[in-house]
């Protein structure tokens, strides 16, 4: 796989035999699994399976990530920044912060920054700004108005990542999704809706090439 | 019809002979003919027909209004809004202004806040409010954003007037609409895609009830 | 957030933990909390944490608000009317209706008007705009067709509510918001499918708007 | 092809020459060609071919009917009624009215009924029943709600007949057709946008079913 | 309601004390209440509430119809047919078939005519015509191209009734309602999806008014 | 490129020199350049590039061959049979034999079996399987019905072919091509609408495998 | 049914009763009967009822054959090869898999090519290609690309089937389906989203006529 | 504006006077006006206007570029490669290309890979890699799928740009979007469709933020 994004089991359309045995040859190959959109039951089986590996597990976002005894997660220097527009927005967010986590990437939240809420962004984002971060990933539902916002105030590159919130037509996530798309903040590109995944791999391979550009020179 | 508000006669889909009839019937019973989505031809043949009347032509928002000599509109005290997010969503904004005047209301336009220039807003937008405008109509193609960061400020009831601009998926206004219709800014109502003779009539309605509130009291 | 509009909790993607917490802040700050969409859980939970305080829930739309002890609703002096088309939109419109006394409205109910009851409303309606009501909520589902009759007979604004009753294709309220957005009756403005809040939030900024003209002069 | 529906050739797909090859097919078959849909071109050189020809056009609908000399169209003793909403649906009325008359119906039209012209329809709607019409088309487009008003009213079958008029989301005639899909009013069975062909020939034959037992008893 | 059209319950977004209420209105006005769409617990706590009425259920259909001790249908004389292309279009051919039949209509119905079994369709279909039936309902998922094939053989009106079998792209009768709007069989007329109840008032209505013309000459 | 499978150039998107380009490196390569939806500028660009060359032009399915002098086009032994429903279909008929014949194969043409046809559509086809061809392309558009229609029939493979003809919903082949995809006759696989050459090549690589087999044994 | 396709019983919408009844009347007639999308409690009802016939059951596929004892399958000399892209499609990829065997055809699969395995397909598919396979299904969910890529190096013909597997706009397997429909491999044709058993019978009619020509020769 | 992304001025919907307007605005305060979408006749207006400037047209993707004399676009040392699937897609490759172009970045272009030439691609693709390029746009239509297989390549971030290339369902860029949306690559993030100027905008911002840190380190 492309060097610099790490393999991710997609648990939602397997059974559990299928995503342990998968975790198994994971472990077994990069000392790491992460598995995403994990079932109720396949998490149980997946945690007495590996009851001997280190794990951690994130609860809204259904992910787990299971580590070979001794795995050291690698520092890549790179830094991102998740923001969130509501609380409901959270466990898609979570799993974007996971992923740029495990590539090594710093991550610092910005969560439920909320309707009302937009100036109450201006100051941690101006401090994210100042903290010196490579990459923002935004996620928003319903309006998808936030990304579009964020993209038009910062000098970084903004990932979009519209989430299944909302009722009624463009519900789901696509009225987000296309808002977003159609945003007049040039300069916005964006994942399907609840990408988490995508999300946080797209940001991790930015910010890790400019850590790796920091470094280098 | 409704009390309060006009007949508009919608020329896109007929000829312009039977344009020209329905104008007459009206210009007999109110005194004026208001017509929108004027073809070119058919503009032409109105301005021949009616050479002797009094006219006005919105030429971005290819409407017109023609009034029976001596016609005299009343001032209904009412006070609406019409911002427009771009350049290209003027005519449609035009054609939202031109139904709120025609039903006597003092129209205020804030045209082409543009994409940088949510600060540009709040000062026009301020005195707007001191002046006690007594409803907005925002109007916005693309991502639709607008309408949704307006309502989130103003203690007015606002519209939301989507308009056909926009390529790609969400073009031709779908995105806007969808995204005004998910707006994270309860309060906010909406017309369809271009609809500015609705947006008009319906700020009308509402600021000549406001103003014959005011009066009456 | 904007004057005169009350924040409102979306507790249906949610934990019930989430939901209590903003309750709690919302309550906290302004001595009210407005939750909507409750599943039965959450509702449950609620009653539990919130036993101590005055409450009012309303089972049908699965809508709850809780009051500080003490706590006094203002009577604003607006008025808004709340038309159901069938007993299957009775939800909806009174989650809208639940908005509209919340923001110190009378509200006025006529429900259940039927397909062939269009008679029947004509009566309750002209007592309706007789005892000068400011703006009126009409909920349909199915063709959605009631909005844009009622809108052709009164005078006052009319915000157009689709409800997502109907099956196969234009079903779960489609064919009814995309009927209000094509209406033939100028001056009617629309909310998303099933937001009785949206609606309700701008009936009640228009009747209140009309309502503090009354009182000014 | 089924006993007692016309053949039609749909002139818009094809090139005049094979428009006239299959016109001259059917009238040495049956001493009539129907032809709908004809463009510009096509309608110049079949006027130009059969020129010897009874014809009639109807210009609005842009369809044309050639008649064998001595051609007798039978008189069925059926009666259907046309009803359309606006000016703009008279092409796609026109249409459907052209294939009962040419089925050996009787046909009443009834046209431009209009956004406030239900008390206007309800007096020749009574004469047409009482007169003992057996069948109505009710065109409409945009809000596509007057087939179902009908409908609501009326002890005879209705046919709804959406046009492809009105703009924005649902426009081209698609919420007229989803309204109509999604009736409150049980008991009107619809045709696809435009297919004025479709609905004259249904009425018809329910029409001529109607009649034939009117004679056989 | 409209006269010859009988009234039905829509239970399926109605709680089950709605609709026993509306059921008994309907019972002490008309003798007989007919209810479509009934959820498993409404049917049950149904059948407790008028175990003392004479009742007629229709299981694959979810239908129910109670009758005012000594209620008596009468016979209005005309005739249906029901025809459906598989197994799984039966219920809402059932509940088709139910309508035509409480509006006083013999019904005879050709059941899972079978993707191969056109030829086994000619014969019942050539006695049912030979039978003298008066207007036929043809049911089919999927493609739903029977009822197009249906209507280009027999004389008499076609009501296509599409029905939501089948998966994947154009399932749940979308391909069928679509390609039954698109017919080459000009001629047919449709309800929506599932729509049973509508197909057979329409049914019903035209037999009725065949069968009438019957009688009175 | 895949052996057996010319390579084409797609016209319509192309400006008339990089088509001539391509046909020239196509010629230089292969001595045969074939060339689909040409535009009428681009084809007159092409004949007099060409005019040395032998060519041959589909008028109706805008495509055009240019062979080098004394290209052999040799014969693969494979029997490909294109049936088209209409008239109107002919030109998307005429592209998937062209490929078809480019490919080697013999070509049988059935076209305009017609809405009334069936019966006329047995006798050709029956000739058709016992003359042994290997596969048949129908192409329909509107419902779609036919190639369903016949893929019951035959025991060979069945390419749908669905063309942009028809208006209103599931116009422009979007009907024919979902009433394909969800056929009742098993056995039925689909391309593109109006996408000719991909069921010509599709059916070229089926008959000529078919006729390899026979060669070599 | 057409010579060669096996009948298959769709259960998903059916009772259990209704497809055991099938199955018998299958059993009679041809010896064995597959049945397909089979719910859990069927599946149940069938193995219970026909525990004394040979079966075999494919557990992902949910499907099931049942053979009248004695029953031979007999060997066509086709030769089917299914790829699947992902273990996700696996269950869609089984039923295809399962009917071409059924139509006597031997079957060779190669499952789980993966996102980073288009170089762990080159040898396999040598391979199979070196062993005279006749044709290729090729399933893939998400962006559907692998059907395309093979076509593109294969010079069999190619059957591309979507899988419903993928979330967000486009998932279901939409996406899948829409990128094959616009292939820019020429040659391939396409199934429903999940039709294993079309697929299936499709890529067995073609290579059983393969094989039928290699024995005749 | 945000800082970096420079404002492009969208003249497809602007009148030639408002589109010279805004480039002189542009012009007097950064020296430099980007014009994108330019109609024919805009395009003649501005070159007649701009006639002492220095300018650059680029016909294909119908943008210009208009520069204040003596003005020195600074080299930002930011590095990006713009490859394009096939012919048609490089008038929106180009159009991003300009814009990452114009924001300082060297821009390397691999145009028309060709539907059978990723093996003719990963010569140049590693050269590329080789150089040091940032970050990657890939533009196709039709399926899609080529930004998928790159992804699935390289170890630099890659901006999937959709062009409106293809015809019948899923046609004018649909496919190829949803297709890029539901990637098997995750990492892949995207713009709308033939949106050049927001892929070249956002693969300057992640060039220009590496190159920043390659200089400051
Ligand atoms: N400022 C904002 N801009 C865009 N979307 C927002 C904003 N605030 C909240 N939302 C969305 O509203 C939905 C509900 O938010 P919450 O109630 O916090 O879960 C989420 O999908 C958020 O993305
Ligand atoms: N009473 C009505 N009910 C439904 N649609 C109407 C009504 N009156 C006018 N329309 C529609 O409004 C559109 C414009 O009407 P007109 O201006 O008369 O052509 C037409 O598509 C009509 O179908
Ligand atoms: N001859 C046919 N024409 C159209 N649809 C059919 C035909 N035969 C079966 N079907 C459809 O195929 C689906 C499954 O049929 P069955 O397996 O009998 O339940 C149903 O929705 C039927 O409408
Ligand atoms: N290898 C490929 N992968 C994806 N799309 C391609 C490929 N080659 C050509 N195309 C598409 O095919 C269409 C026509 O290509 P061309 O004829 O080169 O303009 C364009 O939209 C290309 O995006
Ligand atoms: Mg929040
Ligand atoms: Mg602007
Ligand atoms: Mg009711
Ligand atoms: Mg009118
Ligand atoms: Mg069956
Ligand atoms: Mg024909
Ligand atoms: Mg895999
Ligand atoms: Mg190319």
């Amino acid at each position: 796989l492309r060097k610099g994004a790490p393999e991710v089991i997609f648990a939602e359309t397997k059974t559990g035999e299928q995503t342990i045995r998968m975790a198994q040859t994971l472990l077994a190959g990069t000392g790491r699994a992460i598995i995403s959109r994990v079932p109720a039951e396949t998490m149980t089986a997946l945690q007495a399976t590996f009851a001997e590996y280190e794990t951690q597990v994130r609860e809204a976002a259904h992910a787990m990530v299971i580590y070979q005894p001794g795995y050291v997660r690698k520092r890549s220097g790179g830094h991102v920044g998740v923001i969130s527009a509501g609380t409901s927005d959270v466990p898609v967010a979570d799993e974007a912060a996971l992923l740029a986590e495990e590539m090594g990437c710093q991550v610092t939240r910005i969560y439920d920054v909320g309707v009302a809420g937009l100036h109450r962004l201006i100051e941690p984002l101006q401090k994210l700004l100042a903290d010196g971060v490579d990459v923002l990933i935004v996620a928003a539902g319903m309006d998808g108005a936030l990304p579009s916002v964020v993209a038009g105030l910062v000098p970084v590159p903004v990932i979009g990542l519209p989430t299944s919130v909302g009722y009624g037509i463009g519900g789901g996530g696509v009225a987000a999704l296309l808002s977003m798309l159609q945003t007049c903040a040039p300069g916005l590109s964006v994942v399907n809706i609840d990408n988490g995944v995508g999300a946080g791999i797209t940001a991790g391979l930015i910010a890790n090439r400019v850590a790796q550009a920091r470094k280098q020179h």
